[in-house]
């Protein structure tokens, strides 16, 4: 009989402090590999199973895989390695297989057999609205899912809270919002939500169109809210109406009145034409059926350009694609558009078209991206230039004809030049302006409202002029006004009277400055950037070196903040911002309504007792700009980058986007676009 | 010191024949047991590692899951299975993860610099094409592509084959044809084929309009063909020129010519209106965009029946949904419908809603999916039944008006009855008819094309009338022409001439009626199922027992298998089939036709000396009925079912679809419906 070698040997590892259960497994390695020949012949027939073929019957396997018994050693490392790969990539691949069929379980439960709710309970005024308010139209105050659901019946006595429109700022909102404390109403002409930082994406088609889209109804139904498909075009502040229009099935516009409590206006902005002829021979780029037509343009003049019909002139004019403006949406167009067309066309097209495409970039101020960071923007700059876009900076463009656009551009010696460039194709993406229905609203206000391009809220984001309370405004379309001297002297001017003093001749110590500062700083959080040396201040301003400062010099003072406060950027990240401190404010005061109904609190600045002012954070700004971006972390950081940098653009946008279906989407298009490129398709 | 259990243990297992490798864990799996207590407490300070921390420390794990070393071993075989459970699904998800690891390193890859080919040649012809042919239109002899690869430059000198149209006929074509044999272009309007069978899921959101798209573009890559986007208008068979239109960037209308060597019309057919009035009311489903607009307008009709304003009738019209066509198409829509109706309607809209709804179905037979077998149309009525749509049958629309539907229903007494249904969305898929183009073409070709609804061909699909080996036409524009009798007894009268025989008084013994039979069979395949048994027939038609055929009676019989021969059915299976016939004849001739130039043939039945007639084979029909299928096999087999049979009747498609970016497309898709279900969003 052989000796025991397994077990002299496992007891010398043993002694050496290997953990016992390995042990003996690497005593029965060793074992094998120091008396191999002997113990690999079999000493019994019944030893004929001990083969590799025991391995590969499917039973055993999975018992042992489940058991959790250890899998069987080879002699040689090598096999050992091979073998374990193959087990984690049998695994693996097995792991798959169980969730794909965990799927297909799942989705055929998703199938659902007739269901009808038999009689449903719809109130009598949501079906036949009474009519009134100024112009005696109908006045839906009922809706007719108002009965659907228990939640929805529980919420018919709550404050009703209207929305107009559904972008970033109201979509911020409801997904801030809690739940049954308010009859939440979205009123939009259209009823998703679009993600409108990926929509130059969607237009070459590195995105689908879909992929950016989130259905309001949707949004709304965690808070069991109700979606109205008309668009605004009027409020009755005294009435609390707001007046909607909406086509009806024969093209007949339908209007009538939506009754709120609380008023939320986050319409949002339009195209600024900035009073440029021929701008119907322009594409625009902020709804997703702009994106739609854009991509079918593109594609069309390609396949004009590839017809030998067409002449040469003819075909580069088709090529020429111009876009006009320098800020992100165009920058990023431009470079979307040129990834197209370097990636795909070269592949699909005739050669000819790559190289008489031009993309043009016209920029009226000095720099593209002129918001940002100098050294991004020329970073950008550079980055057009060796992928051969066309920047043309100090051009202001003049008129725009269906195959030519003309500008003029001052040269270095600051000489005005007109110039033409044909063209096939033209973007118009200089920024925004504000919509007809906020001007209506602001010529309303009358003098409340000064400011020509946004409704001007106070900090409470009310818009002036409106009952307190009642009407609020978020977004592009409004503005928060930052009028700090005026309001703070005749703050201060009111409480000298009710002191019964002489406010022309009252003296702030350097202690009330510090109140008036600390006050300041309450209302308008935006302002406290500016003052944080109080006695630098105070010394500076205090010109007679009295000790205290008097009206003059204290309005003089809060004029200078003013003056450095600039108004907030027109971007998704303000809209969002915004969107969220109403939701947070709201919820408060839902709560801490019913404390101040007890004490028959219902006027005066609620707002004000319930929550902080608003203050806007910047979180920095981003772009793309072909196969690299750009990162404007705010107070002279950036980033910019090649390949790593699109995957951290687009991880922001992945994390920022509206929900999990949004996300998953948008990972199947890049997921596409890497495996197959960029559908090539118009319709 | 501690006696050596473990040894002895593992001993006593080898004596019992268990397999070497396993004997010693399980040895070591006893000793824990057997002498758990004693064995697990520490014997020097050097164990202290030996502790459940230990398989934490990764580098180890990984060295160990790697190496192929053993997993630990726990007494409790709820602890192993527990940690083996862990350890497959960690397996897994990191097998996972490296495969999306994989794909970003794939993906960083996609992302090109910029390329810039320098000089590229283009023909001069190319880009500026010399004129001529009838109406002295520009000639396309070179395409701006010609000479952009090696491999397009050696196709130069190739025949030229020039396909019209772009659907299933052209695309199976180009995916069998051999590359390098034919310079091939492709002439259709639209620059992408579309998988039409999906087509009634795209409608309602199932599946998205992008996944039934695959450009032409990319399917002409393989074979390095030419794409032109026109339109076909006339055909000058004498020139060999396709007069093409296509209108410029301006609206200007381009005529011009494509020459071939080879042409095949495949442009299909347009819906057939069917003499009724209003049509313009109603919705069509052959095209990408019809599928966009009934898309839109579900939702507008569903969002206006949302609104207060809307009075009861005019809510009910707007829900009341008609398809008029119990097609598979008209059966597919109705079901899809359902569907969104019933699957995501009732948990984003209001109740209401889903209790107003109705689907019409207007058939104007006695059943629906009338050209299935019988067993599965009635299935299909039933289950509509239950989910309850509203199949009218024996039906005939009369007019459509932009509210309501005329339309007569014969009743059980046989009497004609004409009634109306208020209506807001109408669906017209009641066949197919002739395009434009073919009309044209055919009364070109006079006496030869008699067929008032398709382009008739032989049985090598060559259009009839034209020279023989040029035009070839197949699909849904083109019918095989079966004109057996006329066909036979003109080719035997001439033979009975050229040998001088009196073809009146020919006679055929049954050995020539033998030869004759094989003749119709070689040259009209479809006809061999009815020339089973030529005995009998032999003695049927030889009315006067003479033992042989003289030609009246040969005549009658002939004529009696022309009229069995239905002509085929206008499906993507025919098309597909006839496509790749094609390709396979083509193939074939490329390859012949070094030997015949050789022995300088050129003219003469080169397809009939190459290549067998097209015999069509039906594989069965399927159609989607809600939450069920039915599957047509032929011969009276049939199936249906529920869930099962949706995925069955999925994986048809799937598998039948063009290329790996669709499938991957429609899986998307379809789990996007599974996990978030349909977008209900209109744009």
């Amino acid at each position: 009989m052989p000796p025991q070698p397994g077990a002299a040997v496992a007891r010398a590892f043993r002694g050496r402090g290997t953990c016992r259960f390995t042990s003996a497994y690497q005593a029965n390695l060793f074992q094998t590999r120091a008396f191999g020949k002997q113990a690999r012949r079999p000493q019994n027939p019944e030893r004929k199973h001990d083969s590799p073929t025991q391995w590969l019957f499917p039973a055993k396997a999975v018992s042992r895989a489940l058991s959790g018994r250890p899998l069987p050693q080879r002699r040689s490392f090598f096999l050992n390695f091979m073998y374990r790969s193959a087990a984690i990539f049998g695994t693996g691949v097995g792991f798959f297989g169980f969730l794909v069929a965990a799927f297909f379980i799942y989705d055929s439960t998703t199938y659902k057999e007739t269901s009808f709710f038999g009689e449903c309970r719809v109130s009598e005024f949501a079906l036949s609205p009474r009519r009134g308010g100024p112009k005696n139209l109908p006045i839906i105050d009922a809706l007719i899912d108002d009965d659907d659901t228990e939640a929805k019946r529980a919420q018919k006595q709550k404050p009703r809270l209207v929305i107009l429109g559904g972008g970033w700022g109201s979509v911020a909102l409801l997904k801030e919002l809690d739940p049954d404390d308010y009859h939440v109403t979205v009123v939009s002409p259209k009823n998703y939500f679009l993600f409108t930082p990926m929509l130059p994406s969607a237009t070459v088609g590195t995105l689908e169109l879909r992929s950016l889209v989130e259905p309001i109804r949707r949004i709304l139904s965690r808070i069991n809210g109700h979606y109205v498909r008309a668009e605004a075009q009027d409020v009755e502040f005294s009435h609390k109406l707001v007046e909607v229009s909406q086509t009806d099935a024969h093209g007949k516009e339908m209007r009538f009145y939506v009754p709120y409590d609380k008023l939320v206006i986050a319409v949002g902005s339009v195209t600024n034409p900035h009073g440029v002829k021929g701008l119907e021979n322009c594409h625009f780029l902020k709804d997703i059926n702009d994106a739609r037509m854009i991509r079918n343009q593109v594609m069309r003049n390609l396949e004009l350009a590839c017809l030998p019909t067409t002449d040469d002139a003819e075909r580069r004019r088709l090529l020429s694609f111009v876009v006009s403006g320098g800020g992100p949406t165009g920058v990023e167009f431009a470079a979307e558009l040129f990834d197209l067309l370097n990636e795909d066309l070269t592949i699909r097209f005739p050669k000819l078209l790559r190289n008489e495409i031009s993309v043009h970039l016209i920029q009226s101020r000095s720099h593209i991206l002129n918001t940002y960071d100098e050294a991004l923007s020329k970073y950008a700059e550079e980055r057009f230039a060796r992928d051969q876009v066309d920047v043309l900076t100090n051009s202001r463009v003049k008129e725009v004809q269906s195959d030519k656009i003309i500008f003029t551009q001052k040269n270095e010696q600051g000489e005005v030049v007109t110039k033409e460039l044909p063209m096939g194709f033209c973007l118009w993406s200089t920024g925004v302006s504000q919509a007809e229905f906020c001007k209506r609203i602001a010529n309303k206000l009358g003098d409340s409202q000064t400011n020509r391009h946004a409704l001007e809220t106070d900090t409470h984001l009310r818009v002036a002029g409106t009952p307190l309370g009642d009407v609020y405004a978020i977004g592009d379309c409004s503005t928060v006004q930052n009028n700090i001297a005026d309001n703070i002297i005749s703050f201060l001017r009111g409480l000298a009277y009710k002191h019964g003093k002489d406010p022309e001749n009252l003296e702030l110590h350097f202690s009330d400055w510090r109140n008036v500062a600390a006050d300041v700083k309450r209302r308008f959080p935006q302002a406290a950037a500016h003052l944080k040396r109080l006695d630098k201040l105070f010394g500076q301003f205090d010109k007679d070196q009295s000790g205290t400062l008097d009206f003059g010099e204290l309005r003089e003072l809060l004029g200078q903040i003013d003056s450095k406060l600039t108004s907030l950027p027109a971007t998704a990240q303000r809209a969002n911002q915004q969107g969220l401190y109403l939701a947070k404010k709201f919820n408060k005061m839902a709560s801490a309504a019913p404390g101040m109904s007890a004490n028959d609190i219902r006027d005066g600045d609620l707002d004000e007792a319930c929550y902080k002012a608003f203050e806007y954070h910047h979180l920095g700004a981003l772009a793309y700009v072909g196969n690299s971006a750009v990162f404007d972390l705010g107070g002279g950081w950036g980033l910019t980058g090649g390949i790593w940098a699109v995957y951290a653009w687009r991880s922001v946008y992945f994390a920022q986007s509206v929900g999990l279906r949004t996300r998953f989407l948008m990972m199947m298009d890049w997921m596409k676009r890497g495996l197959f490129g960029r559908d090539l398709v118009s319709f």
